[in-house]
Formats: C-alpha cells, sequence, structure tokens
C-alpha cells in the first residue's frame, strides 16, 4: 500500500468524526482536487515522491479534504497528528510548510475547529470575563482601560503621574504599550514600583479599584522572573505580546500565572504582516481562537471603527469567538482599541455590549485639558450610553465630554 | 514642544549615528512622505492624535525617516527605544501595529542593520559553522542530513530503524520533521531512546560521527525539560520550529543549550505565511538575522531548485546573512532543503560551496530500493561534485547513485 497521488488525500464522501477540521482559502492554477490534496499531504503525511516502506498508521493518518467549495475547503486530521496541549506543533502541522508550497499560489488558514477530546489538554482562560470583573469588582458596565502616550519615551516617574491621573479620572486599568517593556529610561523593575504606589493613591483617593497591564514580553524565563514581581507587588495582570513572543512562551506564561494567580492581558502587535491578505496567510479567527485554548484572559480584537485595518463584520465574529460557549475555555475580555476617543463610545457599546474592555490611549490623553479630563470624559460618554442620553445631552452637563466631542467629534481617526 | 504631524518623523538630512536602521517598502495612496513618516511614528513614539505633555525625552525618541526611494525607506530609530537583547520587544516596535494600520495599503519589512553597541546583548549561535563541524568531525564537505519519510505515522522502533538505515548508508545527521514532536504513536521520551541506541549501533558499524536533531518544540518549559533529556542521552542538538514557537521561547532555548552544550537546529515552518508576499509582511532575510541574532547553529534558507518559494537570489541572500561576517556573532550553518534529490546535488554546491547541510526526506527514502541505498546515493552525488566527476559518470561505477538519477532525472520536483 501507499499514496501515489495527492487525490489520495481526497475524500468527499468522508465523514470525520472526533477530529481537527481546518478551512483553508486555496489558490492555485491546479484543479482544486489536486491543490487541496497537496495541502492535506504537507500537512500531515506527505511528501513529493511515492515511497516504499509505509506501516498501516500512515494511511490511518492522512489527512482528508472532505468538503470543496469553489476555493474554499475542509480538511480532516486525526487528533493523533498533533502533541495533545502543543500550540506551536499544531501550527508546525496546520499552518507550517504549505503556506510555501510552490504549487500554491495563496492559501489562507481560515478557521479550525476541534473535538472535545482535544480540547480538553488546553487550559483556556484561568480568569475570563468573570474572574477579571471579580477582580476589578465591576460587573454592570465596560472596563475602561487606556496607554499612556507617546508609547514611549516617559521615565518611570512621569509614567506613574500619567496612570495616577487616568485612574483619578475615573479610568480602570492602566495598559503599556506593545512596545513598552525594560527600556534604558524606564526600566521594569522601577516602572512596576513607581506604578504601584501611584496605583495605590488612587484606589485610596477614589475607593475603586484599579488595574495594572503590565508588559513583561521577553525571553520566557525572564517573563516568568517579571511575572513573579508583578504578583509580589500585588497587582492581578500582566500584559503578553501573544504573536512577537510566541506561542510556547505564552503557554509557559499562562502556566506561570495560574501559579501567581495573575490574569493575562494578550497583544496581537505583528498580526497584520500575516492577517492583513485575505488570499493568504492566517486570519485573526485562527489566532483568537488559539489565544483562546491558550489561556488568556483579555485579547485584543479591533475596534470596527478606529485607525487599524479590520472591518466590522470581522471584529464581530472575534467578539463572538471570545466570549461565545467555546468546549472547556471560559469566555475571553474581549479588547476594543485603535483610535478610540468618547465621541466613537456610542458605537463601540453598540457593536460589543457591556463585556468589552474600552482602550483609549490618545483618546484620554489627547484632551485638550489632559489625561485626567481625558478620563472623566471617557467614563461620561460611557454613563451617557447606559443611561440612553445623547453624548451631546449628556455633555451640556459635563464639560470635560464636552470638550472632547469639540475636540475630536463623532468619527474615526483616518 | 510637540509633533503635530507625521512629517515631523521625516528628515531626509538625517544622518543616523549608532542607530537602529530598518528598511521598509510602503505602498500607499498617501503620499510617501506622509505614508513613511506614519510607519515612524507608529513603530517609535507616535499615536493618532496631538499630544499636551511631552518630555523632551520624546523629541529625541522620534525615529526619523532618513532617506526615501520611490516606495523605500529607510527609518532610523535610537536604540534606547528597544530593550537590549529582547527579540519580542524589537518586532512589537518595528513590526508590530504598523502592518495593520488603515493608511498603508502594504507594509514590507525588508531589511535592519543594527549597531555593534546594540548587537552585543545578543547572543548568536553557541556553535556556529566550526563548532558544528567539530561536533561532527567533518570539515571538508556538505554536511548531510534526512527526514523520515512519511514526516509522521512511524512509531519509535520503526522510525529509529529508518535512522539506522540512513546512517549506515552514509547520512550524517537524522532530523525530525517539523510537526514531529511527541505524538502518542511515538513520545519523545521513546523516541530518544531508540533512536539514540540506533545511533550508538550506526557510529559504532561506521566509525562516523552522526547526529539527530530531535524536535523539542513545546511549551518553553517542556522544550528545556526535554533539551536537558538529550543531554542526558549524549546527543549534541535539538532542533525548534523557531516561528510556531516564537522568539520568546528561542532565546529561552539558547540560554538552556549554552548551560547544556547543545547546539540548535532550526526550522522555519510558517514563514511563507507572512514573507511570501513581495509586497507586504516581513522578509525571510529579516527573520534569517532574528535567528542568527538570537544564536541557532543551523537555520533553513530553501533551495533556490526545490519544492518551495523562493527563488535563487533570495536564497543566496540568506545564505551570506547566515555566513557573512556579522558583529560579534558567529556563523550559521546553512540547510538545503525541501524537494533535494541527488540529481541535484551539483547545483546545490555550486549554490552553496561545501558550508551547508544538504537535508534530503523523500530524496533519501524514496530511493527505489530504500533509505540505505537512498542515502549512499546522496553521498555519492556529493563525492563526485567534490571529485570534479559528472553525476552520469560516477554512477557508471555506483549503482545506487544511477538508480537514484534513473527514478528522479536532474530536475526538481514540481
Amino acid at each position: 500500500m501507499g499514496f501515489e497521488w495527492y487525490t489520495d488525500f481526497v475524500d468527499l464522501s468522508y465523514k470525520p468524526e472526533d477530529e481537527i477540521v481546518c478551512y483553508f482559502k486555496v489558490k492555485s492554477d491546479l484543479p482544486i482536487e489536486e491543490s487541496s490534496g497537496r495541502v492535506a499531504s504537507e500537512s500531515s503525511v506527505g511528501t513529493w515522491t511515492t515511497l516504499s516502506r509505509l506501516p498501516d498508521r500512515i494511511k490511518w493518518l492522512m489527512a482528508k479534504v472532505f468538503r470543496i467549495d469553489g476555493e474554499r475547503i475542509a480538511v480532516a486530521y486525526k487528533t493523533d497528528l498533533f502533541e495533545e496541549g502543543n500550540i506551536p506543533q499544531f501550527l508546525s502541522s496546520v499552518a507550517g510548510n504549505i503556506f510555501g508550497m510552490r504549487a500554491i499560489k495563496g492559501l489562507r488558514f481560515e478557521d479550525f475547529e476541534v473535538p472535545a477530546s482535544f480540547a480538553k489538554h488546553f487550559k483556556g482562560p484561568n480568569f475570563g470575563i468573570d474572574g477579571v470583573r471579580n477582580i476589578m469588582r465591576v460587573h454592570d458596565r465596560p472596563l475602561t482601560a487606556t496607554v499612556p502616550k507617546p508609547k514611549v519615551g516617559f521615565d518611570a516617574d512621569e509614567y506613574a503621574e500619567v496612570g495616577y491621573r487616568s485612574w483619578v479620572g475615573g479610568i480602570d486599568i492602566l495598559k503599556d504599550d506593545e512596545n513598552l517593556t525594560s527600556q534604558p529610561f524606564i526600566r521594569f523593575e522601577k516602572r512596576l514600583a513607581k506604578v504601584m504606589k501611584a496605583r495605590e493613591r488612587a484606589e485610596n483617593e477614589t475607593g475603586e479599584k484599579k488595574g495594572y497591564l503590565i508588559n513583561i514580553t521577553a525571553e520566557a524565563r525572564e517573563m516568568e522572573r517579571r511575572a513573579e514581581l508583578v504578583a509580589d507587588y500585588g497587582n492581578e495582570f500582566v500584559m503578553v505580546d501573544i504573536l512577537t513572543a510566541g506561542f510556547s512562551a505564552v503557554q509557559t506564561v499562562r502556566n506561570k500565572c495560574e501559579e501567581l494567580g495573575l490574569a493575562i492581558h494578550a497583544h496581537r502587535a505583528m498580526h497584520g504582516a500575516f492577517t492583513r491578505n485575505e488570499e493568504h496567510g492566517i486570519s485573526l479567527k485562527v489566532l483568537t481562537k488559539l489565544a483562546r485554548m491558550a489561556g488568556v484572559d483579555h485579547m485584543h480584537v479591533g475596534t470596527g471603527v478606529g485607525k487599524m485595518a479590520g472591518d466590522k463584520a470581522e471584529v464581530m465574529e472575534l467578539r463572538d469567538v471570545c466570549r461565545k460557549s467555546w468546549h472547556n475555555f471560559k469566555p475571553v475580555f474581549p479588547v476594543s482599541s485603535g483610535g478610540l476617543h468618547p465621541g466613537l463610545i456610542p458605537d463601540i457599546i453598540e457593536l460589543f455590549g457591556v463585556d468589552v474592555i474600552i482602550q483609549a490611549g490618545g483618546g484620554v490623553h489627547g484632551h485638550p485639558d489632559g489625561s485626567e479630563k481625558g478620563a472623566m470624559a471617557l467614563r461620561q460618554a460611557i454613563s451617557a450610553v447606559l443611561e440612553g442620553v445623547d453624548l451631546e445631552d449628556y455633555a451640556k452637563s459635563h464639560s470635560e465630554l464636552a470638550r472632547a466631542l469639540e475636540r475630536w467629534g463623532r468619527v474615526s481617526p483616518k
């Protein structure tokens, strides 16, 4: 026995059972039966030439293209092709060499589904939406977050001061930017110490719980060390740039954070390098599912309205990937971020409801009267929407919101 | 002070000194002065709105577009924008959000250069070409490697037997495939034990040193644990899928392997998801430089002739990125792999010279007379080229090579 040609990997009468199913869009000059067979082959057991020594197990392990719909195909993979709980190995199989095959002109990994027998080996979020709400003691409205802007350049004292101003203005959660880790002018340890002190002040003055998403992105052991420091200081969150760090270290951090009782904020910087072309690469849906499996507690999903690419339909899809019931995985708190300001809050709450973390950087600190007033304006916009009052009406008795609307109006930045 | 607009990030009279320079190709409907300014802004200190609180440090930290040549731009970044020795943070800055900006239609991160003052914080390869040659005791010819094919499906005994056959036939190094880690039918520990036993037999019988690139790709702590096991068994190599694992864990493994005295084989599965579109994403040149900085000892560079995309010029460029003198980093052994068989060896040696690891999977195990004869044919092809004899002439007295040429000829698989 053996397989002589790629079409042996295609069987449209095949019914997958307890298998992993991956959905691809394939562009090729070859007939789809051959191009799809090549994808199934290269992502499972195949090679480019006929082989003589083939144990029976191989035939059983061959991936099967079981649906073809124009350029879209569905491929079934036995779970035995994958190592339990190993996200990098999953990607090396179904998102590995297949992107480089010369016979394929474009390949888009659009979606996947895993059976419960496979899902159970992944941890999913430790806290999820309810857990994060319990930490923050906020249950009935969107959480608000802000990144000090400029993204980098403040020293630890300046940074803590911006955090303090934002918190007392009403922001719930301070967040580092994706490229802020431990630069010479703002070392991690010093920033953590200063910001935690500022948080204490802000919590005492406001009587509200305040959070800090401190970016620990680094080599994996160093991330563990930083997470320990964060826990020592009594903070409840760490932030990881999950794509530039990579899923191997994300899984390491997830394990560590379980031990330390920390929630994980996932930033997806670099995704555009492989998500943006609709004919090639990996979809944000796939990445968001993987992030949920790996076990992050917050995940960026875009805004549907702001400065970053990504249309409304996709953002709504990602919202659902984060929040809808899926295997043993707790819901992930979706984070809406990118060019947001108070004038856009009605749109965001219409799209997300209250289970969303609304993150505004420039839209807080760019307020004409500074970060504290910017924070107030953001919270006022949320209150207005939840009370069913028009922003413009609400602004009549809330000057901070009025000033924000004056500055940015109700439209997205270009 | 402050910056009012993106063009503040453009200064064509600027002369970078001791800075990091990144080269991008930018597609945008905006004038290049504005689109390039947006890239420099988002990858350094900028945001989308004007800010009021700006310490002087910020202006100094602004990235500078200092060269514009059509769609190609060069951007200078102060090293202070980056954390020393942190590859994920480097990517989050210069390969992060900029790929998703709506104002940019396509962005290609083509190349970068770092000053010595920044390079010194990265380890580079522990062994490099000379170190790996010393391990293998082969100094005057290309090293040969093979992946058992089918890629996955063998159990540990079957796998070790294929390894043994390949080694006694003359292959230097056995290599796991990118999607083989620790599946139910071939657990890591058992595979390691069986293969190391087979290696001992092969070394005793041939009198040659044999190597095994065992794929440890997993969560980072698990990779460390596997690396320890590998060292305990007296093996000298581990293999990591560096992109699906991610650079954070790669740096962790690099540290661990220094402690254990292991060399690292880097597979680049998944690169096609973001390297393939010449108008967007990240070039293989950038990834290969990062891999060298992180400190892998072998790096896949393609073949210039085989089944994977990537033309000859690019493969030659990557060869040079691996081998040419660069800061404090030892040269990386380039690995040529993908659809290779004995008939292509003259082309490969013409492209690479002898400092290359020639990896053939199907081109060894698909030999009509099995893996051992396939291994012999590959070594015969190399000997022929180094002796300056035509393959066809050499095949007259070497039946294994003759059978390989009969099977595959001198051309690349489609």
